[in-house]
Order: structure tokens, then sequence, then C-alpha cells
């Protein structure tokens, strides 16, 4: 299969990570967003809202989507489980694995950035921005952790939780975010980032990382 | 159950359309999102994002983020099924369900519009912000659904795509959008809106529509 991302994406890093952990192989192509590579018609024939990633299976089957990826990911390869048995236990990690791919990466990312430059500001509103959007929303992920024991956000395992927090952890540590109040996180942090599949998938590992 | 929420937020609506298609009852708590009733410690207590909404159980239990929700409604009660048995049918509905839920709504959110305005623009560049992400993601919608089959986003019977679909046609409409090239949306609205859960779900029908 084949991940259509950039080595700085979120969310391609997600699927980078998963598909690490899910012990199956893939090759890379790169779109560099700054330069618009991924709103070329030919990749927007793959993905119409032309975001990365796009997953491209063998049979030349589109999935685009992170979070929905990974849930395919987790129903036709099961092991090892990203998601806990219990139904409770899985939505309250999906409802983390959510606030950060619903509530901080969206309003963070690229297109959002260059939408408020263009309303005339400059890159340090920018980065303001960026970073209280990160600030803020992991603040709350740390509050959604504190009763759950570690050393991943929920256990002695990672799992969806542990993949979208950590690409995002890069992005707040890019936009120079305080990790001071953020013990759950950080600890968290530690323990995906030990793990050789999370390693691999780190943005400067990638073929495509400048 | 108790849904805290508010009658015009769009993630409140999902879960109000989607309670009713599983035939839940429910009670609410309405929270002004302008008046920051989201953010008074004693709701913080129940979702540290401030965020609306929250699905408080009868023991008690405080879930949050509509779509892990919505998740574990479809779990605990099957029927009827708000997502279909195949793996990647179940994929394509997600990731038409995120697109909106990721890349629309939570960038037109009042959060983010109260945001834009603080960086001291008018309400009418506001509302040009919230156009402009509602028409380029529906947009978007439109297309992942161009080689399925209606009246609803996919087939004969309302998915996740549905439920998060109809509330965001309610901001689009609201921020001023234009329909006109939404042929297969325009239809998913029709048929669902022709469906009791859905219209017990309408925000003006709610006890604390203004």
């Amino acid at each position: 299969m084949r991940l259509h991302g950039f080595f700085r994406s979120g969310a391609s890093y997600r699927l980078r990570i998963a598909l690490a952990l899910k012990g199956m192989p893939f090759d890379q192509t790169s779109y560099v967003l700054r330069h618009g590579d991924q709103r070329q018609p030919a990749y927007l024939e793959k993905n119409p809202q032309g975001l990365v990633p796009t997953l491209e299976l063998d049979d030349g089957t589109l999935m685009t989507q992170s979070l929905a990826i990974l849930e395919w990911l987790e129903e036709t390869h099961p092991e090892p489980a990203l998601l806990p048995k219990d139904p409770m236990a899985r939505a309250r990690v999906r409802a983390f694995a959510l606030a950060i791919a619903c509530d901080v990466h969206p309003v963070q990312n690229l297109g959002v950035l260059n939408a408020v430059k263009a309303l005339g500001h400059t890159d340090a509103d920018v980065n303001d921005w960026a970073r209280r959007v990160n600030q803020q929303g992991l603040d709350a992920c740390e509050k959604l952790l504190s009763n759950t024991k570690g050393p991943f956000c929920f256990g002695d395992k990672p799992t969806l939780a542990d993949i979208c927090l950590i690409p995002q952890l890069a992005n707040a540590r890019r936009f120079g975010c305080d990790f001071s109040g953020w013990t759950r996180l950080n600890e968290a942090e530690a323990a995906c980032n030990a793990l050789p599949a999370f390693q691999s998938a780190l943005p400067e590992r990638q073929p495509d990382a400048e």
C-alpha cells in the first residue's frame, strides 16, 4: 500500500505510527503542503478535500480521513489492538483522540493559518494563534487523562489516543507551547517514543524530511 | 439520560438525531454558548474542553465528543444500524462524517469565530470566514458522494454521514452558502428531514430555541 502524505503532516504521522504498530509495510508519496501539492488536480481526484493523507491499497482503492482509516485498520487487522474491548473504555479513548483530531489539529493546520495570514496578520500573530490552540486543547487533554493509569494515555499499551497525541505534541513543540503542566501527556510521549513503531514514524526519519 | 447541549450546537444536534433514531429518550440541559455557559466551572468538571455536548447516563457516567458517543451508541444499541457492516463501506461513511466533524465544523464554531473577531475583524469578515469554510468543505463532501446511491448519503437508510451532514447544512444555510451545486447533499437533506427522528431533533423544536 501507499501512503500519500507529508513528513510534517500530523494526520499522516498518525497513519505511519498505526501501520508500523500493525506491522504493515507501506510506500510513501510526498506532497509539500506549503507548495500546494495537495491541491493539484491529479491529487484532488484521489482526495476531493485536497488534504493529506490518502491511503492507496494495492488494488487501487483509495481511503481518506485518518481516523476512518485507523478504524478500518483496527477492524481488518485487529492485532495488536489499538482500542480496548469494553464499549465505554473505547468511548474514552475515542473521545481523547477526537479532542485532538477535531478540536486541535484542524484549527491549527496550514490552511487555517494561511487564512489568518490572508486577513492581514503577521507571522507572529499566526504563531500565537497556533500556540494558543495547541496549549488550550492539550491542557484539556491532560485533564481527560486525570483518572487514567500510565504510562500510555490509557494504560500499558498504546491506543488511538496515543496515535493522535504524539503528532500533536510535535506541533505543540514547534509552536512553542509550555509542556510543564502536562504530566500525563509527557509520560505518554516518553513511553511511545521508546517504541520502534513510533520511532520509525518520526517526521525527521521520513524520506521527504527537510 | 441527559444531553447537556444547545439547540444551535451542531454536535448536540447530531446526538439528538442519533438518540431519536435509536429510540432512546433523553432530557436536556441548555448552555447558551455566546454567554459562555459551557465554560462555567461546574460544567468544566463534566467536560474539561468546555464544549457541548456531554451525555450524562442515568448512573452519572459522563461522555464527551459527539462522534465517540455515536460509536458507543452504535456498539451498545446496534439497531437500527447507523454504519454498514462491510469494513470498507464503514470507512467511507466515517470518512464523510469526519470530513464534516474535523474539517468543517470546528473551523467555523463559535470559539474560532470569536478568535477571528478578537483579531480586530468585523462581523462581516467573520461571516465570510464561516461561509467559506462551509462552502469549501461541503463542496468536497458533495464530491465524496459522487459514486453513491441516494436518497441518503450512502443508500436507502440514514448513517453517521447523514447525522453529521444535516446539522452542518443548517449552519451553511445560516451563513449564506450557495446550495445550488449540492445535488446529492440536498437529496440527502430532503430524505432525512422527512423522518420523524430528524424532525424531532431540529434546532427550532428544542425547548431552548430562541
